[in-house]
């Protein structure tokens, strides 16, 4: 049965964790939001399963996943979901688990991310929260950041089947997920960003070696590739660089 | 087999998610950073799992559980461990998926009110960030919590099985946790918190409700529950609420 993916269709943001795991294993899939409404696609099929008081089990907020009778939200959970049926996880429940540890705290970091930009309110511009954001930004370059790496070398540096994955000897979502975290962090923070991998070279390591997964390198190339921009949790502005 | 709960010993924070779940279930544990060292417990115990090089699977923060050989660390991850083994979620897949969902969403919440005091690092004192704290704030108290308590209570309204719990007609781990969640509000923001319960009706009779429990009402009045203060996530700082 088809997944359908549901999220904003002009960002990468927390879509682009499902997207990236639904590519790479090359699973049928459709990304709704990003579709016609002829074909029922589009922003008011999304949003149907937001508004309407018909849906039992809402999502709060996109992404979410539409399966048959089965919707799931919350990108940690889609993924889980997600996961032991795209062949992207151990089989194991030590491993799943595991994984999907390594997922929520790449979750953090992705809203820690989003906050250095946004530290007052999602609600406001970043023009409005600017002087704030200079300063969590800071203190995400110097302190938060360096440490989330320098744990996700050491889970990479104890694995015992290599230091290729994050678990186990084969590739998991969790893997792809740190993937995207590298790229959001070097497009966001080409500074900070470059210098924190240098201290984690088994994560830099792992960015490069999932660049060259064959069904995924062609995603990366392709047009279902949305380009980052300043709409989405990574941002590029200059000035909470250094 | 005892549940070994790895938690800093003089807050609620994220720990008590997860001790109220072993509280409710009468499960058998112990609380080991609260213990003696001549025991084996202690804050040293705590630390060993997160600084030793042997732990294969290190969790990046507390709280942690420790169960055989099994550590498992992020509190809805633990969650979604001890559900199944101590009685506190559904059979099928898709009430756990969703059960699990929902705590993925309260444990959002919990981070955001966590951010309202602590907007710009968790690193510097509240003092040091206080105006951006005020802002921030504002904007939880008008915009996101009267959110987020509108979307559990349609979560609510929309149980088939009847407006008592979150999923199905049974006590789960999501409805402790939103019974926490209101419990940090009302401390935090006794103002704002009360407003916005009289527009959440369904998730104010959930507290009252959950309180009732018999094993958890016993927790609640022993020592072993800490007080709420202001160290934790859930901090009362007067001007922050209105």
């Amino acid at each position: 049965m088809q997944y359908q993916l549901h999220y904003w269709p002009t960002i990468q943001g927390r879509g682009e964790f499902v997207r990236l795991a639904l590519e790479a294993a090359g699973a049928d899939y459709v990304d709704i939001a990003r579709g016609q409404p002829g074909d029922g696609e589009g922003m008011a099929t999304m949003m149907h399963f937001m508004k309407s008081a018909k849906v039992e089990r809402p999502p709060f907020a996109p992404p979410f996943l539409v399966h048959g009778k089965v919707i799931v939200g919350q990108t940690s959970a889609i993924l889980l979901y997600l996961g032991p049926r795209i062949g992207l996880v151990g089989k194991s429940e030590v491993q799943r688990l595991w994984t999907h540890q390594l997922q929520l705290t790449i979750a953090d970091v992705v809203a820690e991310a989003h906050d250095t930009h946004h530290p007052i309110a999602s609600s406001l511009y970043y023009e409005d929260q600017k002087k704030e954001a200079s300063r969590r930004a800071a203190d995400f370059r110097d302190e938060r950041l360096p440490g989330f790496l320098a744990w996700f070398e050491s889970v990479l540096a104890r694995n015992p089947k290599g230091s290729t994955h994050l678990v186990g000897g084969r590739l998991s979502y969790a893997d792809l997920s740190l993937f995207q975290l590298v790229e959001g962090v070097l497009y966001a923070f080409p500074k900070a960003g470059s210098r924190a991998l240098k201290e984690a070279p088994l994560v830099a390591a792992l960015h490069a070696g999932v660049a060259q997964h064959r069904r995924l390198a062609g995603y990366l190339a392709s047009e279902r590739r949305i380009a980052f921009n300043e709409d989405g949790i990574f941002r590029r502005y200059p000035e909470l660089d250094a």
